[in-house]
């Protein structure tokens, strides 16, 4: 029997709160959480060359399952070297498992228990998805880590139909891990129960019965809900996962839904806002948040943020107004990986505080200094 | 009385033509000719982080006067540190006079002895431009080389409309001269002339009586006459200019015209063609020009060019045409910076042909390369 390249090691819990300092190996290296993974729709992180992907300090990088088999197809990823060589990325990567689109193609979705239909959003053509063939492009794509297809649903939503796509998120969890042939990629699990605590709970302790799962996941949450409900289910949802799995919140989040998730035991983010509004000329800093358009930042010489080593940061703030004023491509591109390289910063600084057992003062600093008045 | 810190060595001429082995020093660094610069109209050269500037071989960029000036206004630029460090370009610069505009802008432009007077293309408001007011923005904005105002007009034009371009671009020049104050801005006259050899070399050898320019340009051509009109008025105007000093063709062009000229005596080159054909899916190539929407290279795995060290080419064909189907940034970006370092390499490769005296062979191979049947 051959070892599975995948493991995980706890290293610390912080003192004062359930913050875990980690690492998770695959294939294509080790991650060290907790971690920020910046998103790559379409097999890209928007903007930024690989290179500067990489000077961001992320350690993976997401692809997306529903995008990437729409077009170019997984079977030209497959032929053109896998996912990896087809970005250019030789870290470890994880592929959602179109389950989002379950909620945001909603309007043009039909679920039954065997799959998902949808219309694609590039020409209208029907794109079947069930939790077999979810894994199958998974596996064309050759994602170090795949994710199960899950039932998204909008919230608030009926107690029946929150009850209802939670087990058959379970359902779809068993097939996704019969549907599994190689053993190369991992497969994380989706913990699903809408704003209910007792059935996220139920739904964590059943997926955690069926054993095979690499890592496991709360999803179905910043899909509309406030930050209280949010971080309420993160609290509940944490003490019921597996303690030797990373703990993945999914789609999260801002700067602050990470030190609040980190906080109560999440390991693993993804999310687009720092490259979505860093493309639209939001820059995030230790002091808050910039809105590079505007005119105060016209004459202004300093950096976005002093001694952040981003591409951004080698120019004043003036010229970054100017990039977005004059509609240049540069201005986006340099906002996402400031962004970005911010996000990667603010979770080494996680990582250390929490080996210091120091997590709740980082967190409390950090909370202060973006509550303060230079945010935009 | 202080050293200028300009200096032109003319190192080797072929022997078989007349391609010029030279450097160019400037207060930024040397500059390596023949050599191509890429043009930063904003103040960026379009979807280029500054490093990726720097990996495509560029020593030296060029900025734009008259757009600079309106946005974010040359004031700005300087309160800011100057062209350089608003940028982050280290090596020198090369700044246009607004003499173009007089041509592109020509239907809301009024050209009178003293001024051109424009509309501003982004908000129709006025703005006067005198040889004076030129250089005195170039020198706000601070580059090594500043041009002088030019008269371009459109082509074909009437004998008298030709002549009359032509005398107050050499007057015009001699203000420009007058106007100078710093010692460490170079300036390049400009040769007008229409199509008409007598008119070049009569305005190349006024222009050169002034002294007191560093550098000569070709100016008025790629307005759309013929290559074969370009090529003739080239072959006039480069031996009736100071062997000592470069001569710098103005917007031009392909790689065909590069060599062409190369051939004839030309030293620099500034042009927008690889990168805007960069950012329309176009890759310039050894063996021609690559459409990257082309359904041929759908699962080609090869890199664009075999052996280039450019980002584009750390990828298969079919990664970079699914970026532009996708209409993903990365596709612009990554062929702009594929070809502004095909471009470098064609003039390295000129360099080291010229000093050992094979420039005609080299030249005859590049040609009959780019019309191969590989070409799109």
């Amino acid at each position: 029997m051959s070892v599975s390249p995948f493991s995980f090691q706890l290293h610390h819990v912080d003192r004062d709160c359930a913050a875990r300092r980690s690492s998770f190996t695959t294939p294509h290296g080790v991650v060290e959480l907790p971690a920020f993974m910046p998103v790559g729709t379409q097999g890209t992180i928007k903007g930024l060359a690989i290179s500067l992907v990489r000077d961001t300090g992320s350690q993976m990088v997401l692809g997306n399952t529903y995008h990437l088999a729409l077009r170019p197809g997984e079977d030209v990823v497959a032929e053109l070297g896998g996912l990896h060589r087809f970005m250019g990325w030789s870290g470890p990567i994880l592929t959602d498992s179109g389950g989002f689109q379950l909620f945001s193609l909603a309007a043009s979705t039909k679920v039954t228990e065997q799959s998902a239909v949808f219309r694609s959003h590039i020409d209208g053509r029907k794109f079947e998805l069930s939790p077999e063939r979810s894994i199958e492009i998974q596996e064309a794509l050759g994602s170090d880590v795949a994710m199960v297809l899950d039932h998204v649903i909008a919230l608030p939503a009926s107690d029946t139909a929150v009850r209802d796509a939670c087990d058959r998120t379970i359902r779809w969890a068993r097939r996704c891990l019969d549907a599994r042939t190689r053993s190369d990629q991992a497969q994380f699990a989706i913990v699903q129960g809408g704003l209910s605590a007792d059935l996220r709970v139920e739904c964590a302790q059943q997926l955690a019965e069926l054993k095979g799962f690499e890592g496991y996941a709360i999803g179905g949450l910043s899909v509309g809900e406030g930050e209280a409900d949010m971080l309420r289910m993160i609290e509940a949802t944490c003490p019921a996962l597996p303690i030797e799995k990373p703990r993945y919140l999914m789609g999260v989040g801002t700067p602050k839904d990470l030190v609040e998730s980190i906080r109560r035991g999440v390991d693993m983010f993804d999310c687009i806002i720092p490259s979505h509004n860093g493309r639209n000329a939001l820059a995030y800093t230790d002091s808050g948040r910039l809105r590079m358009r505007n005119l105060r930042h016209r004459r202004d010489e300093r950096p976005l943020e002093e001694g952040c080593p981003c591409p951004a940061c080698r120019h004043s703030r003036g010229y970054i107004r100017h990039l977005f004023l004059a509609n240049e491509m540069l201005g986006p591109i340099l906002l996402t990986a400031h962004n970005i390289t911010y996000y990667q910063r603010l979770v080494s600084q996680a990582r250390a505080a929490i080996e210091s057992d120091s997590y709740m003062d980082f967190y409390r600093k950090k909370i202060a200094g973006w509550e303060s008045e230079n945010s935009d």
